[in-house]
């Protein structure tokens, strides 16, 4: 096995699409040699890590489409992570969106893998974190993650990413603008996408408003404006998230943060190894027919 | 210490508000007495715990208020929950919301606290599990937990209630409905809120079939039309919500997944116990200095 792997990452390393393929299997499915492959990853790596998120609705598909026509145009390399956190399930849910990606699947310079939650409460972001650690040992110019929603798993998620894009559109209404102080919190970039709508410009100016306030000492968010579906201010989005990394500052202080957080995630993931909610169940079946039953004594026997 | 929870146990338990807020302050700091205090509750309560959750717009506050003037109109005694996953933030985020139901704060059958989440990535599940549980030995007819948005964080906690109602709304637009794949799994009742607007009678026709395909042999998930903001549909709901209630095999066969993801949920929390980001953020700035670092290799002294 100990071969095996190293070859694989070898290949992964060489921009092997199978092969890097073959190592999200084994990193999703924890199969023989998952230890190994991820202790082997090397230190450091050039790819630009990109999260996108945003409110259903603010056409982050459409934008991932328009991202990847331009830097396929620049003969840019990019890995598209499609990240669904609300669906228990591993296909179907988002058929639509991806199916919208579809121009891009046969194109050499794009690599695109979808991933759902499979119903596992909490192991998502793990394994998010593991793959996208994975592709980085790949050459690719940008690992775009895409989230779904804006609870907190997928700010969660997005806010794992060296760089994160939050997409709004003028629509979004009373209540997704209350949402903004979680997003604010991990947003790098902002775009107003659909910006050829009625608000637009409201928005727009509301969120540079947002964003002056919040500036600080610390590095400015930039706002871009966008409409995805003409490619209108794509060029810009680009420049903006290019821009984020070419700031030392932005990134290094973002460095620590990250590496906290993805550390936190991978312990506990590893502390609850072992443990299945199939066994949790039957042995609380057991209790509860023994009579009076509490949840915080129960627990203590797995603690 | 032990003679002091036990007081305040009784107290909570007679309906005591004051010593109810307090028990909520221990358990949300976790202070001396906090496991006492949980393992002391009592195995069973008469409390009809109420999950309502949705996309942003979804009219929830407004829902929360009508149920609240419904069952305050039969003297019931309702304790609400409210949270807000999103918001790092302890304060603010929502205030909008918050203030639409000041007018029941001084109503002496109704008690209301709000939660967030802090920052603290994963814990806010826990505790709002332990909150509830506590507010469970008070003798409340039903205890709403209202949660914003529809991730997968929202869906949980929302999915941990005894009975899951999810609000949706016409304009939910198609993103939305793609949503539905994880909001299917733990929705009891379904209410199309803003019922007097367009399109509401295709969703509502559109849940029905939905609801009648994944019906199969388990009880059959209700469908209700409300005009919150009018009272409209709210006996209707509360109708749908108690028969949930007083059908056996609901409850019954909730209940074995519903402890089993509790426990996961508590488990998990206190196996980090101890572990702060903060030594895992120096010990990680540490370790980049030594050169060569790899996150899987240095996570292994922390498991």
């Amino acid at each position: 096995v100990q071969d095996k792997i190293k070859q694989l990452l070898t290949d992964i390393q060489s921009g092997n699409y199978k092969a890097l393929a073959r190592g999200i299997t084994i990193v999703e499915n924890e199969i023989e040699g998952y230890d190994q492959l991820l202790k082997g990853l090397p230190p450091t790596s050039s790819s630009r890590v990109v999260g996108l998120t945003g409110p259903p609705g603010a056409g982050k598909s459409t934008l991932v489409n328009a991202l990847l026509r331009h830097w396929t145009s620049q003969n840019r390399r990019i890995a598209v992570i499609a990240v669904d956190p609300s669906s228990p399930f591993n296909y179907g849910a988002l058929l639509g969106d991806r199916i919208r990606m579809s121009e891009f699947y046969n194109n050499e310079n794009v690599f695109i893998r979808s991933l759902a939650s499979r119903g596992a409460l909490g192991g998502l972001t793990t394994k998010i974190l593991e793959i996208t650690d994975l592709i980085k040992a790949a050459s690719f110019d940008y690992i775009l993650v895409e989230t779904v929603g804006v609870g907190q798993s997928e700010v969660e998620i997005a806010g794992l990413a060296d760089c994160t894009v939050v997409a709004l559109v003028p629509e979004a209404g009373d209540e997704v603008q209350t949402l903004k102080a979680g997003i604010m919190e991990i947003a790098d970039v902002f775009v107003v996408n659909k910006a050829d709508r009625d608000q637009a410009e409201a928005l727009y100016r509301n969120l540079k408003t947002l964003v002056h306030e919040k500036a600080g000492g610390s590095g400015e968010i930039l706002v871009v404006k966008t409409v995805a579906t003409n490619d209108e201010g794509i060029p810009e989005m680009v420049r903006a998230i290019d821009g984020f990394f070419s700031t030392d500052h932005n990134v290094m202080s973002k460095k620590l943060n990250l590496l906290t957080e993805k550390s936190w995630q991978i312990i506990q993931a590893k502390k609850m190894r072992g443990l299945e909610k199939s066994r949790l169940r039957s042995e609380i079946s057991a209790a509860l027919s023994n009579g009076s039953f509490n949840l915080y004594t129960f627990v203590e026997r797995f603690i």
